[in-house]
């Protein structure tokens, strides 16, 4: 079968035409036939090789990557029960032991001891994929395709979102990649104040204003970035922000922050600085009776539960908007080279081949 | 009337013994007749003149300082009700507008323009203080001095020990100071499974054993520093600790805290380290799916109610034994020595002089 | 001053051309000119002379009723803060003691010893009206008079669909008048899956489609009542219900909805059920690991901050389209009528005349 | 193997010296040596035919019932993971399906479509039993055989005692069976102000106060029961109870428990009371603003976390105080005599025979 590799820690990725098909090997087996698998951060970080995820990959590699998918049931072992052939699923890939405190206990996504499909264990950047039958996902057979590719992702965007109640909140969602813009149509739909939105490419920035955002504000342009701060600490607000959902990873999403969310307010965290950053903890978090989300994952299955039914209205619009670029399996390397160049938002990969219009 | 005062931004505290007695200006006033005043950590960085502390209290000085204390109700404007002469209460120190966001939603302790007396308007440490009728806490009679006279220290811990739902749960407490200590007995008795605490002094870690805690570490000594992230991150835990109380303000509990957290722990922040310090939020915080909680001051009047009703009990003891020097107003500077040298935990100063035994 | 009284115990009201004007007598008074006034299902059956309602009024009679209102600061007494002469305002009308238990920890709406303006004292079917300073809740100037003057009727339904999370949940709204419909938008706007009205009138159920239900049933048909609970029940929802929101007072609401909820389903309970009814606990509720809410009331004021966000958004639109209609106070009876006669949904009263359109 | 069973739907249960033994036939199937059983008070139902109870089991019958214990890992199939032979477990006997949106979202207690082992399934009164490995619940070896012998009915008691924060507050139990003298010894642990317990034997009180009660009162004595009321709805708490947990069935304590609670307190509901019960909604719990809250089961396995790291501290005591009588298996007539007779608490029965002191 087609499979993409990490063949070893070095940049960039490999396509193996004739990679062999996962075979059923214990009685909770299921293969699943990939149609679809969106490309994740993640996945761009493993092609350039950045270092934190080597030093995991460096003992597994080579391995298929990919942890964003759909597909049918192809096959499963014999102790699979409530799944049928041929049914369109999806699946966490945040494998968990179900044995430990946090999996017993409603928190799988806080396993002690998971494995993640795609990073640690063969991917779904294939014709097949091999998974444990806990962790599929069975879908609506309606829910389009190139959404359903990218489930995974839109889960961690539900997951931030729905972390603390933002019903009449003044919020702001710092970084407007995919991820970014999914809350920002999430926290309107589900009963925001005001959304303000930062990040430092106009083009992003405008599709978030169009699918809710109330104010956007290019960073890089430091007039812009005061005027944030101001509008959201205070003009508008008159009490500073409530909510700031983090979802670019940058440093400078701290300090901006901290500046802006008021006495009590919330900070949810879902994306990954690098390295260390200097924060003072005394005057920005203990005087300011702040809380601070750290957000691992996607709850299993609630947020999955909720995905789901949120897709069921206006938010499957904004899911299906976001995939801007498309490409069969064999062309991945188009895919990871639009995300480099950081244009368009999600990209879909078709191991069949791309879908007719 | 005698009053403590901090007459400018040098280091030390003055004493007056004709300071004017504070008089009713407004229908709201209460002047209540102060029995007995436990003496703070912020009131010994005021008397070390911590640089912080002075930027605030520059402008106000000189002031007369001590924001927890008990005593009767003197004398009252127009406009109270519900209160009597002669009536034994504390005081909420955090004065608060009653009109902001926070104040009209049950979080008044996140007041957007508060007041402290005893920082920005006179304090306790005299034989009189001025209050807004809307900070009076009633007392029950029968209530013990000393510990009436460091309800507001009380209530910090009994904020910080509720901030997350403590049963069967692992919990470390980091500094054992008076604070830490009541967290001790405040986890015992709300249930908590193991509480571990760790601190650089014999003298009270002894205590917090004494009070409560399974198993005492001083992490100055590397060798009991290593067993207690052992024991804490998996040995005795299996699972890392549920909940870290961080009552030290010293940075190097941050890193203790985010080693020893289980995946989807609880990190609950009293202490004020100073400046700013390095944190890797991707792996510590965002990767570990943490909840970091800044606490601050305490819930009005929740936290109050709470503490009230804890002292009713068993906690009481505690709350009495903390109590190791007594001494009269006017050797206050006995009590901040005792304070400065480390020796003893709680000290309570006494306007009308030391009670009879 | 024109008033509409309670003169006495017997059905109907009374139309006062020179009422005496409320005038200040405490420090803390506040008197509104009122500019809008809406009609309550309560003040509906104090016309009707509701016997339990007579029961607790017999005592004040005569009295001004009335209290949904807006309208602008007239005077104020000078213990009076943060507030301005002209200034445009609602109140809430539950007036709590600032004292119990509940008061002071972020409860007031179950005050113990509360005071409902129009109930118990003068309200606002009148020129003017004398309200406690601490019940005043400023208003946006642009909010529109017709549904600022029912504010009070909004947050009954406001603080009732956000007693539960509704994102993705499947909910029953049950009774489709005003309070219902409201419901009914905000579960739309809020992230619900699916949401199922009942009620006994095609003409509001027409509504309800109208501002965000998915299905709709008249259970008066007993063929549509039986496809209620089959939908509701197992159907669509493959579960039960995860929320019924009771809002119609009927008996067989409740019988409904312990068939329709899932297990650890939530019931959420605002209408008022005359009498008693019978309830099987054991397998309804104990067995079902149902929670019932009863809701009184709105939050003092977390509800209010909350409403005033939310109709910033699309729920304003609902808000006014439920205003079908407007007389001047002097007309009173005829909006009694035709709320009585089950025609229109929200009637408003003007003390000063009609708006000119 | 002994078995104890009910042989069919008439009254009594039949001792079967040479019951044949479970077997493997899953790879999921575990045999559990038996060690010890609790008496559980839906047991005493079965011996007596409570026409519920028949009505479901009229149609499984004979079977094994029994459904609290503790044993040992006889064997195993071989899809079995993470346990061993010989391993001392207890199991909840709610087997859930795993597949359900319930027990997909972290509350597999109220799994769509569970079995009850010892009820649906054969149970735990035998040498032998066989049960689902996700059931299973690992015990520390050195937990006592007697509490061990009835987790699940401790877990009962812990769910309903965690249902609600109890710290500080005034709490009422009703009905000092072994389910309420364990609650009362959980709110003591967990911080409660005030603990009232009721029930209608003097016996049973004795030991509540004992374990921790601050007043008890035999309701059976109307004087008691309006001191009772008095107390609890004003005179010791000044605003009402707080939390009602009615562990008793009674009609009574439901009328008891509407009078006593205060505004917005928790009302919950582990009892089971016989057929329907008329109650006034509207003036007991909508214009209340009570929150109901029924408890069925334990968390899986939220509770049982709970419940293990509670027994490792004080509340083991009284986990093993109230075991008064037991029995050797082929003697359990006798222990359901005791039961039936109202004497003794908690009965456990030994198929090995009784244990050596």
């Amino acid at each position: 079968m087609q499979a993409i590799q990490k063949s070893n820690t070095n940049p960039g990725l490999t396509y193996l035409p004739n990679a062999p098909v996962p075979q059923i090997t214990t009685p909770h087996d299921v293969i699943v036939k990939v149609k679809a698998a969106g490309i994740c951060g993640t996945d761009v970080h493993i092609h350039a090789a950045k270092p934190s995820l080597m030093n995991r990959m460096g003992k597994v590699v080579p391995l298929t990557i990919g942890h964003e998918f759909c597909g049918h049931i192809e096959d499963m072992g014999h102790g699979v029960e409530g799944l049928t052939k041929g049914q369109f699923v999806s699946a966490e890939m945040h494998w968990t032991c179900g044995q430990c405190y946090n999996c017993r206990t409603g928190n799988g996504h806080w396993c002690l001891s998971q494995t993640v499909g795609g990073i640690d264990q063969p991917g779904a950047f294939a014709d097949y994929v091999k998974l444990p039958a806990s962790a599929i996902v069975p879908l609506p057979p309606e829910l389009s395709i190139e959404v359903a590719a990218y489930l995974d992702a839109i889960g961690n965007s539900v997951y931030t979102a729905r972390k603390v109640d933002v019903v009449g909140k003044d919020v702001a969602v710092i970084g407007a990649g995919p991820l970014g813009i999914l809350a920002v149509a999430l926290c309107r739909l589900m009963g925001a104040k005001k959304i303000y939105v930062t990040d430092i490419s106009d083009y992003v920035l405008k599709v978030a204003k169009a699918e809710g955002a109330d104010e956007v504000f290019n960073v890089k342009d430091e007039k812009q970035h005061q005027e944030f701060l101001k509008i959201a600490a205070s003009d508008h607000t008159k009490r500073g922000l409530d909510v700031v959902l983090e979802m670019s990873g940058a440093t400078s999403a701290y300090s901006d922050a901290f500046k802006a969310l008021r006495m009590g307010g919330d900070f949810v965290l879902l994306g990954l600085p690098s390295g260390e950053m200097a924060v003072n903890f005394s005057a920005d978090v203990v005087m300011k009776g702040l809380t601070i989300h750290g957000i691992f994952g996607r709850r299993i299955f609630n947020t999955w539960a909720d995905m789901l039914a949120l897709l069921q209205g206006e938010f499957l619009g904004t899911a299906k908007r976001l995939v801007t670029h498309q490409f069969a399996l064999a062309d991945f390397e188009r895919g990871f080279q639009t995300k480099l160049a950081g244009e368009g938002l999600k990209v879909v990969l078709y191991p069949g081949g791309l879908p007719q219009a």
